[in-house]
């Protein structure tokens, strides 16, 4: 299942950022047709970045696309997406976003559907205790992640 | 000048990434006290990177800072920010966006504003001369750039 996927690989790399000791936040990108385009998690610690959040990351090692490889794609991503990875799929006009979860954190949702995204929230259990047991042992890692 | 400065970086970030062959969108963030904390440009062509626009190259180049760091800064970017790089803006909550041109393209300027960001167009004319120059020669690419 196209949607399966994207979330299962989202998850993993959710998974993997938590045991690199990094932002537990996955992501993965998926082609109108079902296919992989791009994967990544959340590289803050691990990279000392400011900018690579997960779907940063998904659509970064996505590499170079043009337009219509985005068409009807869906963004997979285990939690709401902040303002800038918003903006990052209003830009490259996904078709749609898929969350693990919103209960931790609740980025630019409206936004996107003010922007013509369709969004869909799974409310996963395993995505939000991932979040909630990193914001609760790290809160202000947490906080300079989403510059709060 | 802080002002002078921040854009006067930007520019030559531009320059330098017409010079690289790549688009020549250049950025520096400027903190409330006038430090440039970051600069940099559009890396599409030079790194092969969709996501390392002018100003996310700038935030990056930054580094890791507290959500404190950005207070007051200013984002000084050649042209108006696409709507990733305006996400990028809002998340981190910078006080003001002052951009070189915005006739060549509009990005997320209302949003912006909507956001509480305050907006300044310089309405230079060697941005847009750069920028015209591009999307004349290599207006594929300037789509992609964009998404388009």
């Amino acid at each position: 299942m196209e949607s399966d996927t994207g979330f299962q690989v989202a998850l993993e790399e959710a998974r993997l950022g938590a045991t690199e000791g990094g932002v537990p936040i996955g992501a993965c990108l998926i082609s109108a047709e079902g296919r992989i385009l791009g994967r990544g998690h959340n590289m803050r610690f691990q990279k000392s970045s400011p900018t690579i959040h997960a779907e940063i990351a998904a659509l970064e090692n996505a590499g170079r696309l043009p337009a219509s490889a985005y068409k009807g794609a869906t963004m997979y991503t285990t939690l709401s997406p902040c303002d800038m990875c918003t903006g990052a799929c209003v830009m490259y006009k996904v078709k749609r976003v898929v969350l693990g979860e919103n209960k931790t954190f609740v980025g630019g949702e409206v936004y996107l559907k003010q922007r013509g995204i369709e969004v869909v929230n799974l409310d996963s259990q395993e995505c939000e205790q991932l979040m909630s047991k990193f914001i609760k042992e790290r809160p202000q890692d947490w906080y300079e992640d989403i510059g709060v």
